[in-house]
């Protein structure tokens, strides 16, 4: 098994992931959320770059049309990017259209793989034990506005945590690998003095940084296939 | 005191650092061999993208032509990569032509900021006491091929280690700074899984690995004035 993981989708130029199995990581909220909305019975979410586009798309497909800019709800939207939105009664049997600043922006540029996974913490065992016999994987860490992002580094390390002992991991596996093994005692606190999980606190996202950051606590993982993501 | 660390160059991109004081770090083997050529009496080094660029601006100022391509001595160069090779015999009074794969590109690429610095473990101490009063940092780790190196970051995390607590860190500053925390009574069974260490040790470079890896072992201080790096 190799392990890769890329600190930002603008790192994957360079690299080839064509046979990789690859993991999007948005914990702070796009990958958690997105999991949520098919855990609670989404029929599948289409992540979309742009507004307009998700807004186009939504109209054509009857969808929900979901997402943030600056982490708040876009105007016209139905709903935002809390995971804590999408409940069984608001997304059973829905198509729905994301538009989000990284995770949607970060699933687009690492469609070449494989295959694709959305992980997050909460999703962290499932995807482990699907993953656990690949012979490549590319973690992609979706940052936040083209910068590294610590929780979707950890969350990365949490993977790595959970699969086989890899033959060959890049130097920001064995990083997030460490960092991990470091914080897992106590997430919150080595999340609190940074910048999103600041920066929603701030919004008064408490509830969703209670939510994203509980390990292991959902089955659910959605794959994309033709465009959609879907649960696998 | 705002301290910004990034993982590459290329991310230095959307990031304005001409406000900063910024230090470049390429541990392996770059910044510290530039260091010790100034410190054993070279008279100034100049960072060059090209080998053919390296060639010409050599012949014209009589200079050293030194530098490395995939870690090796370029054909017809003087010397290579190393830091031992740059004795005070070899050096002094030379000025020096520098092209290498990772630092002299990551120095190149940050030249916009108020100031900048070559930082490396060995002359980290050094370092920090210079730029203790600084209102801005920016960190810039040169990477290998366009991907995170440990060893760089290990690096950034020593020198904020060494740093007054800074009143904002971005998400890479709080990672490295962990991560140099944790790897500090070991810095090279930290780095013997990562890839650039493995390299240059398959490239019988095990005297260089020490070398490098020395913390606190140097005052030299080189700092860029007019495309030149001398020392401070």
């Amino acid at each position: 098994m190799r392990i890769r993981t890329f600190p930002l989708p603008a790192l994957l130029g360079g690299a080839d992931i064509s046979s990789s199995r690859a993991v999007v990581i948005d914990t702070l909220r796009m990958t958690t959320t997105a999991t949520t909305a098919l855990e609670n019975g989404g029929e599948c979410v289409f992540p979309v770059a742009t507004v307009e586009g998700a807004k186009e798309i939504a109209h054509s497909l009857s969808a929900l049309l979901c997402g943030e800019r600056d982490g708040l709800k876009i105007p016209g939207f139905d709903f935002g990017n809390s995971p804590l939105e999408y409940t069984p009664k608001a997304v059973r049997g829905r198509k729905l259209i994301f538009t989000t600043t990284n995770g949607s922006l970060a699933i687009l540029a690492a469609k070449g793989a494989d295959r694709l996974y959305l992980g997050c913490l909460r999703n962290r065992l499932a995807l482990a034990n699907r993953l656990r016999e690949s012979v490549d994987i590319a973690l992609v860490c979706a940052g936040t506005l083209g910068q590294f992002s610590m929780e979707d580094t950890l969350t990365a390390g949490a993977i790595i945590a959970a699969l086989p002992r890899a033959s060959y991991m890049d130097d920001f596996s064995h990083a997030a690998l460490a960092l991990f093994r470091l914080h897992q005692g106590n997430v919150h606190a080595a999340l609190s003095p940074t910048a999103h999980y600041r920066y929603l606190q701030q919004c008064g996202f408490q509830g969703d940084l209670d939510y994203c950051l509980r390990l292991d606590a959902s089955d659910a993982l959605p794959a994309l296939s033709n465009d959609a993501l879907c649960l696998v």
